[in-house]
C-alpha cells in the first residue's frame, strides 16, 4: 500500500451501531477510511482478500455471552479465512437509550431521585403515547426492568440492528414509535433521547476484536500506534487458540488445558462450538494471558503450543494482542 | 398424585414444533397430558412449581450448538429453579421441508436422480410462484443450498417457530407463501410438502432434555418405563454439572476438569456462559459419562464431585440420565 493511501478498516455496520463506536475508539487517526459491512462474514472476507487493512467484529457481551457467528468464522471449517488473526480488542459500554420524537408540548424532565431498591431509569419526557418499539432482539432482554415498568403494552418489533431500529422509528412522526438504540444513532437520525441508559445492568459491555491478515505488517504496539490510546495495561497480552481433541480419549481436554497452566498461562475464556465435521464433536476456543513471540522459541506461549500440538488432534494460533480490559 | 390422574408434561410449544416431536417420542404412554408452553422459562417454571410432572426443552443442535436460553436457566443466577434436574434426553432428526399449497395444475413429481456432487433436494412441485418464505431464523442457515438453488429471490420473514411459519403460510391461499417447517406441521395446518429434507446437512439433529423436580420420584430406568423405548444403550449414563472457579487462579479450570479424567469419566461436552455475577467471569457446564448414585459413596461420580467441591468456588449436580445417543 502506498504511503499516502488511506487504509480501509472494515466493520460490522450499519453506521451508528456499537461496532461502529468500537471502530472509532480503536482507529482514531485520520489515516483510516471506515467502511461498514453488512455481515460479520463480510468483514472477515474484506480482511482475508486484502480489500481491508483491518476489520472490527463483535466477539462477546458481558450479559449475553459469545457471538457464535464470530466463533464459527474463526473455526473456519471450510478453510475460507486461513489468513485471519486477531491483533487487538476494544471494549464498549452498551448504554441503550429510548429514542423517539419528544411530544411538542412537553419539556425535558429532570430524572427523579430514584429508589435505590429499584434502580430503573426514569423517562425524560411523557412516553405514554408510544405504541410500537423497534430494536435488535438482544436488547429486549437487556432492558427488561424499564420496559416492564413503563412500556408493558407497547408492541415489540425485531429488526436487524439497534441502528436500523432508530432509522425506522425516525420515519414515524406521530410519536407512537420508538427505538431501543444508542446515543450515536439519536444524532444520526435526528431523534430525541426519551430515556437514558435503560439497560438493567449498567455495566453491560461488549468486547470487539480487531482482525488483520497474518501476512500484513504487525506494529509491535498496535493499538497505541493506530489509535493513540494509552497503553494502560503495560505489557499485558492475550492470545487466542482453537483446537480439537480425540473424543475417544477421556482426559484429552483436561490434558490440553493443563498445558497452559503448567506454563503459568492463565485462561481468561473458553468456548466450544460444533466441529462442523462430525455431530457432537467440538472445536475448543481458549483465550489466555500471554504472547506468542516469533523470535523466542523459549517463551511460555511457544513452549505451551509445542506441547499442545502433541496432545490435541489439531490446533491453530489465532493471534496475540494487548489486553484492554481494565479489571475492577 | 393420585394413581388414576394423568401426569402433565410441559414442553416448549407450539404444537407441531420439533420439541413437540421430542416430547411425543419420550412420552408415548396415554398416562400423560402434553401441555405446550410459550417459552423455555415457562417449562422450567411449570416443573419447579409442580404444575408439570416433567418438562421437555431444547438443549443443543448438531449444527448451531447450544441453546443459550436453556443454559442460562440451568445456571439460575436468581435462584428461581433450585429444584430442577435432568432425568432424560431425546434426539430428534431435524428434517426441514418446504411447505405450501401445491399448484392445482401440477402433480407431484418424482425427485430426480441427484448428482452426488450437489446433493440438494429437488422440489416435488413447481415452486416458481413462491414470493415469501416464513421460518425460524435458525432454519435459513440450515437450508442455504436449497434456498440458493431454487428460492434465491423469495423474501424471507423471521417468525418465532417453524410451526408458526407453517400456520402463517397456510393463511395465504394464493400459493405465493411457503414455510420452512416440519412434516408434522404440514399435517397440522393442511399444507402440501413441496420439497422434503431441504437442510444442507441431512444428519442435522437436535437434542432435548427432560426435566423433573429433584424432590419428585425418579424411576430407575425412566425412559423405558415412561415411553416404552428399549434401553438400546445398556446401562450407559450421562451427568450434567455446573461450577464456577476462582478466576485469579491460573490452573483452576484445568484442575477441575482433571478430576473427571482422574476418575475415568469421559467429558462429552463443555459449555460456558457469563456468570451473571461479575463481568467476564463464567459458569462452566460439564457433561460426562457416568451416574451419580445416592446409595454408593464410593462410585466414581460421587468421588469426583467430592474432589471438585474442594477445587471450585461452587458446583451443582444437575442430574444423571440414560444416554440415548447412538454413536455411529
Amino acid at each position: 500500500m502506498a504511503e499516502n493511501e488511506r487504509s480501509v478498516v472494515a466493520f460490522l455496520g450499519p453506521e451508528g451501531s456499537y461496532t461502529h463506536q468500537a471502530t472509532l475508539d480503536a482507529f482514531k487517526s485520520s489515516r483510516f477510511t471506515i467502511a461498514p459491512q453488512t455481515t460479520i462474514e463480510d468483514v472477515f472476507g474484506a480482511v482475508q482478500s486484502g480489500e481491508a487493512y483491518r476489520g472490527v467484529v463483535p466477539f462477546e457481551n458481558s450479559s449475553n455471552g459469545s457471538v457464535v457467528f464470530t466463533l464459527d468464522l474463526f473455526a473456519d471449517v471450510q478453510g475460507k479465512y486461513p489468513g485471519i488473526i486477531v491483533c487487538g480488542e476494544s471494549y464498549v459500554a452498551v448504554k441503550h437509550c429510548l429514542l423517539g420524537y419528544a411530544p411538542s408540548s412537553s419539556t425535558s424532565q429532570e430524572a427523579q431521585a430514584q429508589d435505590p431498591e429499584t434502580p430503573v431509569a426514569t423517562p425524560l419526557y411523557d412516553i405514554s403515547k408510544i405504541k410500537t418499539l423497534y430494536s435488535h432482539p438482544q436488547a429486549w432482554g437487556q432492558c427488561k426492568e424499564f420496559l416492564g415498568t413503563y412500556l408493558k403494552h407497547a408492541e415489540r418489533r425485531d429488526v436487524s440492528s439497534t441502528s436500523k431500529a432508530a432509522e425506522i422509528a425516525a420515519q414515524d412522526k406521530t410519536g407512537e414509535s420508538a427505538a431501543l438504540s444508542s446515543v450515536i444513532a439519536a444524532d444520526m437520525f435526528g431523534l430525541d433521547v426519551l430515556a437514558k441508559t435503560i439497560n438493567d445492568k449498567v455495566e453491560n459491555t461488549t468486547r470487539f476484536l480487531v482482525l488483520r491478515r497474518a501476512s500484513s505488517e504487525a506494529p509491535s504496539t498496535l493499538n497505541q500506534q493506530e489509535s493513540g490510546q494509552e497503553d494502560v495495561q503495560g505489557h499485558d497480552w492475550k492470545s487466542l487458540v482453537t483446537f480439537t481433541v480425540d473424543h475417544a480419549n477421556p482426559g484429552a481436554l483436561a490434558q490440553c488445558l493443563t498445558v497452559f497452566s503448567n506454563h503459568g498461562l492463565n485462561l481468561t475464556a473458553i468456548n466450544t462450538r460444533p466441529s462442523g465435521v462430525q455431530n457432537w464433536n467440538y472445536i475448543f476456543f481458549v483465550e489466555f494471558k500471554g504472547r506468542k513471540d516469533a523470535d523466542k522459541d523459549d517463551c511460555a506461549v511457544n513452549k505451551a503450543l509445542g506441547e499442545l500440538e502433541k496432545l490435541c488432534r489439531g490446533y491453530r494460533w489465532l493471534g496475540s494482542w494487548e489486553n484492554r480490559l481494565i479489571e475492577g
